[in-house]
């Protein structure tokens, strides 16, 4: 509650509701009073409660609230299947057809198979055919993630009319903040903001509150594709097209906040080497074959650099000690790559790039990897050239040959390795391969080629051959 | 426009409406004719075609729209600086004054000191506490991003007296689907949804319609902390509380869908070696300050694993052949440690562990890296014992004891660096220090180490000890 000090953390505050939930529903009310109660809180805070309930306790409270808060509250439960099976097929199906098509979709998806074909059976005709219609899409295409609860006025009423129309459906879609206008062939027409048709006088056209050219998005769009630019218009909700410029559906601004969290947690998962993002639940199996993919490509390609190291094995079997470096450099190369392939790739989801951007990203990325370079290389001067003289016994001379010999490869090493990193997923971007997963591997193992080359073809030829070390 | 076939891309499309936009200005009609045609576009739009205008098709525009429609299409701009500029101080504080107290703030600060001075000092007093009130608050806390822009009804009011309330302020203020409810006092009582409000009967009682235990947030939480029950609400706003319950504010869904791009694009960088997010129009020098920080702390912790490979030059001088698999080995460490990094970070963002899923997610981590591990070690000891027999010109039995030996410290090192990767961001965690940059260069360094002693130890004690290879 408001109001007792600073102290009020996540969990005490959710808690702090969803206890008062459970002592409610414990308290053994008489259902009216139970539903009253209930009704002043958060659908999220009741799904939460609902978790911990009993089966007969939970039975109670679907009696007490009715099929349509029901549905509102089963929209919140991460996984809703246990509690679905708890309702008979019927009852099911009509918690189902109160819910938004998207999260009905989601539902139905957390059953198997034999019961979610008894409640689809049992679905009435509009709620049927909007989840046929949801399930008609692939899962990276907009038109999986629509909800068909919005307002839908026709472009010939009056601004009268057009307000009937809304309490009328106000009733079972709640998505009332922008109204959606169709003309007669239920082509879009165009938008109006609630609050206008609201600030309206009853004698003025209704024509003049439409917003004829209100953005949209097509069904079969990529979620990768459109998302950006849904999130630019920043609106409580953006219609669905097919097409021909008929009205589907809408997209409301939670779907967007699940796309946005799904889409970076997906590209985040990928730049850590997962083949998609994990979550707390998932079995030791299924995390391993998010995980393996990556490392099996990653060792073949680790054996390539292996070889190449081998064909150097004269390099060390003659001056043991420039082995001690190697992982060093190795590493800054892979470092470097990484932080170039991060920022590639966000800036390739964000934007639509040019080629004369693109010239000028690689340019950017070239110049921030020369300076950065550059300074870690004379870091790597001073401290490896006093670490070899003092430690090794190297005489002070030979002591900054070597360090010199790190020195430069750190920074030939990091310049390609910026360049690498940039250019592969701006590459795998063209050719249409998704580069936040098939970049890592490579750019990995092409930089620390470049390394491994450099480092020792500059031990064998200036250590060994110009200055006969070893 | 809706209707033209499947080729519209995002670029297409957008270029589209803002042609048309360009289109209509550049047609020189007269003023009214001109605000009426522009209002047909959404102000997302209308902020892409402001930027390519020139100054006096600005002036003519601004002109024609009214100070509250510029307002909006500013909130759209990626940096009002220029345009604000354009503004003579009076005008410019009228358009702040008119945009949301958030977007207010996020376009003053992209103006320089004495600009911004000049123009809060022309702000009317409302919007002048408005700003105040949000700059009172560190960048980390959910008060900066808060919009006084909401309806706010007295509870002792009636269904007629709310509703023409409503009428009255949605003006000013467009957050309407959720009406915010206060006492006397100023404190916050309850929320009712619009819907609820648009069907209820007007003889209905107002306190019917309040949902009482309604979600919020206060004004100091920090968003990293708040931002997942935030969002878990998946509400089209919430409301902010400072300490003692008084309305100060609210989170829109809009502000939230940016958080989270902001929240997960900052972990993104961060994992990728970044300090923060980089955009791609900051220059070479900024870049290199934030992606320097990690790459220096690199270079020592590498000076590290440097010293310890160098306690190991005798087992190389002996065998110079073991070299060849260290790259392969550290690298399968890291990468196995960057997985076991990725999803614990996420994890931990996402949700309040308890001590006991914490151990069941490090026994998981544990598993799925042993798991990992053997079949990785099975692949290695395979292709490698060829590798070494056919191209090393190593007898058989040698060949499979040097792969063994690598496939072994495979096991080891994954096993090793799934735990590290999983303890050492949940200790930085626990301490309060941000895992997500602290973790990277620990989790490398450590996991580098272990790799090289259990690598290279085994190859001294089993190789050259035990089997007097070399």
């Amino acid at each position: 509650m408001p109001g007792n000090g600073k102290r009020r953390d996540q969990t005490m505050q959710k808690k702090n509701y969803v206890q008062e939930i459970l002592e409610i529903i414990h308290s053994g009310l008489p259902q009216a009073e139970l539903a009253e109660k209930l009704s002043d809180y958060h659908e999220n805070d009741l799904a939460d409660a609902l978790t911990v309930l009993t089966p007969e306790e939970r039975q109670k409270v679907y009696t007490a609230l009715g099929v349509d808060t029901v549905a509102e509250i089963f929209s919140y439960l991460d996984d809703a299947e246990p509690y679905l099976k708890e309702l008979d097929p019927e009852r099911a199906a009509r918690v189902i057809s109160h819910m938004d098509s998207d999260d009905a979709v989601d539902a139905l998806d957390d059953l198997e198979e034999d019961d979610k074909a008894k409640i689809v059976h049992q679905l009435d005709k509009d709620a049927a055919d909007d989840v046929k219609l949801l399930l008609s899409y692939n899962e990276d295409e907009i038109g999986s993630c629509m909800t068909t609860n919005y307002i839908c006025i026709r472009r010939d009423m009056t601004i009268r009319q057009a307000m009937s129309e809304l309490v009328k459906q106000a009733g079972e879609n709640d998505n009332i903040s922008t109204l959606y206008v169709v003309d007669e062939n239920e082509h879009f027409y165009g938008a109006i903001d609630l609050k206008d048709l609201i600030v309206a006088r009853a004698e003025e056209r209704l024509e003049k509150l439409i917003a004829r050219s209100y953005p949209y998005v097509t069904d079969h769009e990529k979620i990768s594709d459109c998302i950006d630019r849904i999130v630019d218009y920043a609106e409580r909700s953006l219609p669905v097209l097919n097409d021909s410029g008929k009205l589907l559906g809408i997209i409301t601004s939670a779907d967007v906040v699940e796309l946005v969290d799904d889409e970076m947690g997906d590209d985040y998962a990928k730049l850590g080497g997962l083949t998609s993002e994990e979550d707390l639940n998932e079995g030791v199996f299924q995390s391993v074959k998010k995980r393996l993919p990556w490392l099996i490509a990653l060792l073949f390609l680790g054996m390539l650099v292996s070889s190449v190291v081998g064909a150097f094995e004269s390099v060390v079997a003659v001056l043991p000690i420039v082995i001690c470096f190697q992982s060093m450099v190795l590493d800054m190369a892979g470092n470097v790559g990484t932080q170039s392939l991060a920022v590639t790739i966000r800036v390739l989801v964000d934007e639509n790039l040019t080629t004369a951007k693109k010239l000028q990203l690689l340019w950017k990325e070239m110049r921030v990897g020369l300076t950065n370079g550059a300074l870690l290389a004379v870091l790597a001067l001073g401290f490896l050239g006093c670490y070899i003289h003092f430690f090794k016994a190297y005489a002070w001379g030979e002591a900054f040959l070597l360090s010199g010999c790190v020195g430069v490869s750190l920074v030939v090493a990091m310049v390609i390795s910026s360049l690498v990193g940039t250019v592969i997923p701006m590459l795998f971007h063209k050719i249409h391969i998704d580069p936040a997963v098939a970049s890592g591997p490579l750019i990995t193992t092409i930089n620390d080629l470049v390394a491994v080359v450099v480092y020792y073809g500059l031990a064998a030829v200036v250590l060994i051959d110009m200055f006969h070390l070893g």
